[in-house]
């Protein structure tokens, strides 16, 4: 079968041949559909984040994936049933987090990561899986499916940015996204849709027109451009923020972010930058915190459930966002296209194969 | 009636004659028992925290009080209720978080704190409250009744932080305390009390023999000198911590605590530091809180239910540890001693009358 990989030592996504993989005991065969492709996989093809499978020459891309159960082998899936792929799998042998079914809190070296570290991706025709790590979505979705993973990494961020506001009663107005990539253009959508927020922002740093400001002002948001006003500037220019969600991995943007909330506000960190030290006044991001009961809360990967409330959402978001966001679905043969990172690409696929 | 207060330009406490209060419509008249002294009001003292409120010439001090109601004036209590005051009172007119009963939620500005801003404190023979800030509390705790202030602190912070950890199954097994005064030990004897963790820290910089370290010992938790390990060496030293909880003040700590958590843990934030500015690096601090998942939640003040909270557990607390940490109940015409900062002094409250 055909695969899209990245070789040791390479640093663009190639095709090769591989054997079609078997299922072992409660593992189900998927035929690929779609694979998307973010920002992780941007970094695993430069070497900067993630790490080959031991002994191996290649890792097969992707962890974004949708698929048709092609032999279910036992387990309770059933043939032509569309799934969607977790993403994190047991390293070698079991662990706690494993064993209660929270990979996405098994700590750095405890977890493979599909086309990331350690195991390969699902940009190949067929791939395996044990079932439990297989996620059921409705054949409506199927030709989005690939946005399944990135939405359940936001609902996961959601869920535990709004558990810590739990303990009182919360009553957020405003919700800022700092990123204006894929993931940060649909988490947008996401809050949108929630209906929990009555004005939303989303920063970024370019100029108009561009195709990510337009989707901004589809949903009604306000774009935010970083180089006039920097986050921590954002309550004067416009407004407090009951809850930002940073995409960008841009280290200052997690400090300023104390700044931009509103009281018992919360922050949700998802990016992961590299070390980089800078001047901070720690003084007063510390007393910020305290006195206005706010809190930072770090998201990393994501779970069953999450991929399940990602299914919902989507479900609920509107068509022509959805065609906005994703800017091409390509063939094996159109991968320059596909891995693109100019301004006008903002979501894109690999298509596989069809239902 | 007496009272003790500090005047304008004044830098220490002074016993001063006011008249007793009336309670107006809604309030109680309450005959003071004890009010406890801590950090704050020293803050408050020296001119570092808090002010005066309008058109007067001094504040009465003190925040930590417990006391039996005199006059109940119509309202739910009856007369020789033993309560404890929260702190907290609307400034001038009514605001949403007073509203929703939530004034611990209330941004600066839209509170009065008595003892430390714009509203007198309950160093007095006799304060009024309104009847909805009054805690009722058995009268086996009326001697030390001036703990549930600082009990309820502490209850609001874990209130705050476990809710954060709360959208997933968090086992957590270790607790650090940074801080060796009285509201860190009174902390660390709550989370020993509650179970929940098996092995606890506390951070001081002092030397044995210390009458805190002797505390510390005696509740099995084990004394961490910050002189020689760091906040952010702790999980090499002696292991990663699951929940932190940050009562110094000294903003570093704030920053290091990212370091101290172990995966998916919480750090609480309870200091209130002044601007500082210092070099982190904010790449890997960021990275870190992502990566694992972990969140850090400030915490001031408190509200009725963490009252509530408080007095549940300091009904469960070793009357031995109590003995150890309230180390003088003064008089009036024993300020010296009452307000002492001496490394033998831990807790102290003044007795202003008895039951």
């Amino acid at each position: 079968m055909q695969a899209i990989a990245v070789r040791r030592g390479g640093d663009r996504p190639v095709r090769i041949e591989k054997p079609r993989p078997e299922p072992g005991s409660g593992e189900a065969l998927v035929r690929t559909l779609r694979v998307g492709i973010d920002g992780t996989d941007h970094e695993v093809i430069d070497g900067s984040h993630g790490g080959f499978p031991d002994g191996e020459d290649h890792l097969v891309l992707g962890h974004e994936a949708v698929g048709v159960v092609e032999d279910p082998n036992g387990t309770d899936l059933e043939e032509g049933d569309v799934v969607v792929p977790t993403v994190r799998r047991r390293p070698n042998g079991e662990n706690e987090y494993f064993a209660r079914g929270e990979p996405d809190y098994a700590p750095d070296g405890q977890y493979h990561e599909r086309g990331i570290v350690g195991a390969h991706g699902f940009m190949s025709e067929y791939f395996t899986s044990p079932a439990e790590y297989l996620v059921e979505i409705p054949e409506e979705l199927a030709d989005l499916g690939f946005l399944v993973e990135p939405a359940s990494i936001s609902e996961k961020a959601f869920a535990l940015a709004f558990a810590a506001r739990s303990a009182f009663d919360w009553q957020p107005e405003t919700a800022a996204v700092l990123g204006n990539g894929s993931l940060g253009l649909l988490t947008l959508a996401m809050l949108d849709a929630s209906d929990r927020f009555e004005r939303l922002y989303c920063l970024g740093r370019r100029d108009r027109p561009d195709p990510t400001i337009d989707v901004i002002d589809d949903l009604g948001a306000t774009y935010v451009d970083s180089r006039e006003t920097p986050v921590d500037e954002i309550p004067d220019v416009h407004e407090p923020i009951d809850f930002v969600y940073e995409a960008t991995g841009y280290a200052p943007h997690a400090f300023q972010t104390v700044d931009a909330l509103a009281p018992n506000g919360v922050g949700a960190l998802l990016g992961v930058p590299g070390d980089w030290e800078f001047e901070v006044d720690g003084g007063a991001i510390h007393r910020e915190l305290v006195l206005h009961n706010k809190a930072l809360v770090g998201s990393v990967n994501s779970g069953v459930s999450d991929f399940e409330a990602g299914v919902d959402t989507l479900l609920g978001l509107d068509d022509a966002f959805l065609d906005d966001l994703v800017t091409g679905v390509y063939g094996l043969d159109e991968l320059d296209a596909a891995f693109a990172t100019d301004d006008s690409t903002i979501k894109t696929a690999v298509e596989f194969g069809r239902r």
